[in-house]
């Protein structure tokens, strides 16, 4: 006879469970509603104007005249219908959106790619957000907060090193040495994603301050401002030829770079401890997304598929066709369903027990809307990797994101890894110092 | 910008939708909690000693002495305690279990193979007596509903034919010729399961009575009692080498049989209408046991992998075991949703509408349930393929479903079709004979 | 018992087939010898200045000061050396290297991208020589075939059409229609390589003489110089993001072109004729370069994996890395073998009967060498994706490849249709229509 | 620029090289145009006869009255014909068939399933046969070789045990330890293959005798009469139910087993030495057989898919299924060179050189035909799975190869291993315990 294996019990199998229930609130509701009018009636065609304004600009890393001043007078729409950094939780109260809400919300915000920024939702801000508000002093609130909560300023997160494998969170070589009051770091970063963006003035930085302290304890994570003497922006990193201008994933180097004693946060070696706080709703952002992406490329496949012929039929219905877009269909309702269970799980077991539903959909989704947006290419012939359609753009934007935040196997190892343990006292651990940047 | 397609809509991706509701009913509670004790400690306990009685019997095709009255006394024990035909919905009021609820009672009731046929839930009775309720005539009814719904007789459905492609439903070669009063059919049958059990009486059979019709209204279901002179047992089918005793998988030749013009069901070429109407709970069970057995392949895998070792290290952690591990984990999850969601769907949108999610579930759950137990076949080694593990029976069962009820390829068409059709006013249609028995 | 197919016969499984010697020639050896020291010594440090010189140009569809001097130089330099032409068999005795002779130069060829074009032996020129020394009127050999192959003058070849499924060759949408002696060309191509060089004189261009002939007799090649009136270059199509300057891949409309009637290749309907003639030495290039491409992607992925370290190992020993690994030798090395032998097939078979070797090879090896080089791109991590490695350019190269020439799914069909063939008299025939330009 | 890496130059990619002449040898052709010839007139009738008088037998693992006899009477003409041992070179001059010729014959022998045993050519008596050559004393090969020779006993090797990973041989657990001159063996084995016929009578058994000895050296090799007082033959393994009588897959318990001193071979300690010398043409033989295989899959697939009809096409024209028929051709002519280059390799090589080539194929070849058959299998339908076709027997055959001789893993892992090799002086090595049996 089959018994009930632990396994099954840890992944709340009762199906009574709420962790069962994937609907949206009804609280949320009103919200929901008017972030998706205000997307399609006020960013939609604010977007249209901001990107034809900045087409023939001098200086691609940089905005054209009147670029800022659209996308100001958006946010203050936003501002004042109350659509306004709705994704953090009141400071006071504890009180926000659920993580499934925020999920829900997401899609929406996924339409539009500037949607997120006029609403001041988009990452890497809402991480660093999210952190200063939970781990900061009044004083670097005051200087950091208030004006990324006003939506004046932009910041950055520094993690990634390009001569150490990052998969591995302890890998940091960055070193940060106390002198005299002041943090002295050296090293280099790279795919600094936001820091080229002229109003990008503020980066919270890992780095590695206690070499002999155990391989948790010897990280730290301190805010450098982008001006600070001895940060040079070497250039920036390509995504497949792209560089993301003016956003940019930036490479940067750290040459003495000083920065006084109490910009450090939380704490000497408690940057690990940080990173777990940033297991926020932005973590279920680019999932949602990815499955917006894989809709729209399934749109894109069956659409073409439709309008050309060959060998006297549709090519949507010829050879293996009909199944590949059968598999897709089948595969976005799966991993929707997914995304929504990890975000349920969030909101009721608390980010530190679901982390395994989000390990879970970050090792699912990714790569298979990869795969998803490859075949639709397929479906278009030489036009699918042209500038004709937005495929190729999606599919570097998603191939990326099976590296990003840790690539596809350090997930799986997770997982696997938590699977395993349900049936040991302990056992080997090869990826305990995993954690994930949004 | 991405619009919502047509698509998106009709997957019905409205936040606050009960589609997204995935919980058993608190209805539901007090009999799901009741199957589940009385499978653990009635049917468990019994069907060891059933299977030991058996061991030694002198025909396979039969039961040993003993045996019967075994499963007469636990099934009169489950009538006692109301466990007892609750697959079926009131006849007057239809009120009934939701195909929701009964999906995670199937997982109790897969759990001991038995247990289905002792609350009289099994399959193929459970359609039979489905259709039989729905259409038979009152004489129909009293003849063999009665004795079904009462457990005293079982039943089978012949459907699939060895010289055609069973997977379009059209290609029914068995004819009955309507003579005198009697319908006279000739043909084959092979695959009929349950007709080796010296119990079943009764076998509803799928003919083709108007070849001159249009393709979907040539075929009739017809009652033939399995005793009826000219039907032939040719032997049993065996699925990878295994006949299945006494339950099997029959092969039949049907030569002259002769049935009275009454034992029509609900009028001639009405065939394929109540193929529709099979659509019950029934279907949720298979795909829900497979899951079951996925869940049981991931554990044996698990528990060998920690049991053995090689270069030092147990095999779980060797290599890409790991993630082998983590993919059969976040699948089984995937599954899970998606069946209970297509469960749902059939409870909230009718049969007819949720016809798509029974269809891409079933496309995708026995194909990676396979996967996942032929890896932990590999990761067992040649105890895998052995007799000491229940793995290669498991694999032989779930890689039969790839091809019962329709081959994958089919359920891929309807699902890619469905896909195709909302951008289309009509089209190419390759499938509109699919139906399914079960 | 098992008896031999026709399918095994038809593979040529003769064990001592001569098919099966695999050998380069002793004959070409010294070429090869050659070919591989001019390569190293005079290419590869004369395309490193090449690519300095560009680097700073004003126009990116031209070339700077000096770099097609000494371009120029090289490709004297490999006159005088006797490595001119070798692609193309002697006109009149028919002697040349044979395939297979070929295929093994080609990996040579392939490692320095300017190699091809020093020797004169780059595609689409290749190609388009080979047409016209067969096919070409005395007259246009004099004006495009000598120029051609003196290395003076470049050429495109026009088949592919935006509103068109090119799969099937039989969509040929460009009319030309005959008036007063003079063709009238009206319609659209695009992605025709090679157009964006200063120095493309003239292009083959495929179009429709004769819309009421059979399907295979509709089409005509017909010369067209690229400086007629009504050739107007719309712009460069990308290739993910990259235009490939100053080479590119164009989209050009043609409006009333008009060109002399003996413009005209072969003869009016013969378009498809003269597609069959494009099955030279040319077509084995790329698969061999593919193969090449993997190598390289094989050998930075295993310098990676030993580079790194996480979780406190190499990386290359991580999880399924090793597996990985493993993968992409053993499809190496297959992949090898079978274009080889597709190249010794069209030796020994001739083109006609070597077509389904050649079907075979472009449908197993593009597609695999994007996932080889997909794989060292994961195991680079960001790295991977960006301007660091060429594993993105690489991967847009190869992605490319899996639609050029036919989209692997034609390529399918073809080698399934052959198979299924051979149990049949006939059947239904979906893929008359396919060519391949090259 | 590319440059060559060590890795291409290790895999021999030298056009000129010999490795890559495949054809058959002159000298081989008599012989092999005999065996063809006589497989077909004289094995397959009288393997008809055999299996007709063994279907109504009483002993399952006996021989029916006549089987044997007619077996005789072949193996006597067999040798009378001079095809009889030619697996093994000649004692005194080493002169014996290659490898590439043994591979070419081997297909010929795989046509008939008793073939290989009427010309005494068959597994695992082949291995145990040059074993005995090679390193047998003089009483050895007088006790055991000559009656192997002369086809007048059979044996078995007993190498996996039940409670062992033995993926790793370092993982033997069966003890030796030498008591008063004679060996006292104690532990299991299972699938101790061919040890269920009553013709069996010696069995090479490798055991622990040195557990303190360098992992390579703890193993011995051991000549073990099966009807030695001790060995107790617990029963038959199933390979998916089947039990393979009278062959058999045997489980026996070795207890307190008794040997002289001088029935080790070789000498203490050398158990790891013997197993690289059975390293001879037997290791081809499985994967060409596996190749036959899948070109019957392949033949039946498409005789299938032509014969049913659905949806008013013949089903080998629908859906994916002309991709699946290509891609089952393609990797069937890929595996089919890989085999040859692996023969030729060990002929021209070495086996030790060689040693790589060969793990790339057991990696490859039985998990695609593994695959090859299953869609063979799911063409059929419901009769794929049945008694009907010899699909499933097929199927289950080679899938048991992906786990026999090693898993598919560690021969992963040695290709993988001896990739990453040649960039490093050493590095982890997981997998130096690696050892085939046959």
């Amino acid at each position: 006879m089959n018994t009930i294996t632990p396994a099954k019990a840890a992944f709340g199998f009762d199906p009574k469970d709420d962790l069962n229930d994937l609907r949206m609130s009804e609280k949320a509701t009103p919200l929901y509603e008017h972030v998706k009018r205000f997307v399609h009636e006020t960013v939609a065609p604010m977007s249209e104007k901001f990107h034809k304004l900045g087409e023939g600009r001098a200086d691609r890393w940089g905005y054209a005249p009147g670029q800022l001043e659209l996308l100001e007078e958006a946010k203050n729409q936003a501002k004042k219908e109350g659509l306004w950094n709705f994704f953090l939780p009141d400071a006071e109260t504890g009180e926000g959106l659920s993580n499934l809400d925020y999920a829900y919300i997401a899609v929406e915000l996924g339409k539009v790619p500037l949607a997120s920024e006029v609403m001041n939702c988009s990452a890497p801000d809402t991480g660093n957000m999210e952190v200063l508000e939970r781990v900061g002093t009044p004083e670097q609130k005051e200087r950091w907060l208030k004006p990324l909560l006003n939506g004046e300023i932009r910041s950055a997160f520094a993690m990634t090193e390009p001569d150490r494998a990052s998969s591995d969170a302890k890998n940091v070589g960055m070193s940060a040495v106390l002198e005299n009051g002041e943090w002295v770091i050296n090293g280099e970063k790279y795919y600094i994603s936001g820091a080229g963006d002229p109003r990008c003035k503020i980066m919270i930085t890992m780095v590695k301050t206690s070499p002999d302290a155990p391989p948790s304890r010897q990280q730290s994570q301190i805010l450098v401002p982008i001006d600070t003497a001895g940060v040079e922006i070497l250039g920036p990193m390509h995504v497949f030829g792209e560089d993301d201008a003016p956003h940019g994933h930036m490479h940067i180097r750290f040459t003495n770079v000083r920065v006084p004693e109490s910009n450090m946060l939380l704490g000497e070696g408690r940057g690990f401890e940080i990173s777990q706080l940033r297991l926020g709703p932005g973590r279920i952002h680019h999932c949602m997304r990815s499955i917006g992406q894989a809709e729209r490329a399934l749109d894109l496949m069956v659409r073409r598929g439709l309008s050309r012929e060959a060998f006297g039929r549709k090519i949507a219905w010829l050879g293996g066709n009909v199944e590949i877009i059968s598999r897709a269909r089948i595969d976005i309702e799966a991993m929707r369903l997914m995304v929504l269970k990890a975000a349920k799980a969030m909101d009721i077991l608390g980010n530190r027990e679901a982390r395994v539903w989000v390990h879970m959909v970050k090792a699912m989704v990714p790569e298979r809307v990869c795969q998803i947006i490859d075949q639709a290419i397929q479906m278009h012939g030489a036009t699918g990797v042209s500038q004709w359609t937005p495929l190729s753009r999606m599919y570097t934007g998603q191939r990326t994101l099976r590296i990003a935040d840790g690539p596809d196997e350090v997930h799986h190892l997770v997982v696997g890894r938590n699977e395993i343990r349900q049936y040991e006292g302990g056992g080997e651990d090869q990826t305990s110092g995993v954690v994930w940047r949004n």
